[in-house]
């Protein structure tokens, strides 16, 4: 249960030093960035903003934006994702079900699918928790590609070089 | 990188059905749940509504609700924690900076720290990932007590039956 022992102080910080050997904390005070330059391009009309590029146990945390006709196309995965809709609305082509603005989805691992944008949602923006990988696949599940953390950092840095925020400016989502 | 092969038909379903063993998504249309029931009290002024309860790996992900003068209490995390504010401001008491609206939040392994709220703030809600453990600890980093994902289940089932949903109501969150 949550608290088994009375806190006498429960606003005295901690008094002790964190580990020496912690990661720094991320923070990203407006994750949905006005500077068209942070956010990388992966596809037609889809991209998406690095928050947390987790290397240790390869996944990770961005903002998906899709445009006008965007398609993120057909993929597996072999582990779960979360998304949380900031702005728009989305659904699979394999699901019936619409993920709203406001609207949390649980994806769990062995799905295959097809993430699409109706014709009257100009822009639809979601936070991503991916893990492991995305697996590209043709209607009959032959592969035609993947997406893992160490590609995204890639593209990351490829854009943020081409861009002029030079390619270290990823650095600070890589953990 | 992305895709290798060329998709002849970007916007064709997958055509195989799921894996029979795969795990039924999570869809949560409205997360910021109206219905005050849903909200699940566990300390004054602080309440969780849950999304995803991970048994297999020993997680969740929920909205915390802090409202006027609630505090978060000073506890440890030796696994990752993220967060992205959907409402309001908060910080912790060890650190100098502030979680704002709209911002993302990765907390490493390590950290101890104590959530609080603004007086100016009446209500902030954060969507997190915690995994593995919260303990719960005293100034000098003494055990108080820990939450994880069967303390948060038991709360739920003790809380939904309490409100008269029922304690099987959260079933559709666990995985």
């Amino acid at each position: 249960m949550p608290l088994q022992a009375i806190d006498e102080d429960p606003r005295t910080p901690y008094q002790l030093p964190f580990p020496p050997d912690a990661q720094d904390e991320i923070v990203v005070p407006k994750a949905i960035a006005d500077d068209e330059r942070i956010w990388v391009p992966q596809a037609e009309n889809v991209s998406f903003r690095p928050l947390c590029l987790n290397r240790s146990q390869g996944y990770w945390m961005n903002l998906l934006r899709v445009r006008k006709s965007g398609v993120l196309s057909r993929h597996r995965h072999p582990q779960p994702v979360h998304g949380f809709v900031l702005k728009g609305r989305w659904h699979y082509l394999e699901h019936d079900w619409v993920a709203e603005e406001g609207g949390y989805v649980y994806e769990p691992p062995g799905e295959t699918h097809t993430l699409v944008v109706p014709d009257d949602v100009d822009e639809m923006i979601t936070y991503f928790q991916v893990n492991g990988v995305m697996l590209y696949v043709d209607p009959m599940g032959n592969t035609l590609g993947y997406e893992d953390v160490f590609t995204k950092i890639d593209l990351c840095r490829a854009h943020y070089t081409k861009v002029g925020l030079g390619e270290d400016y990823v650095d600070q989502f890589i953990r």
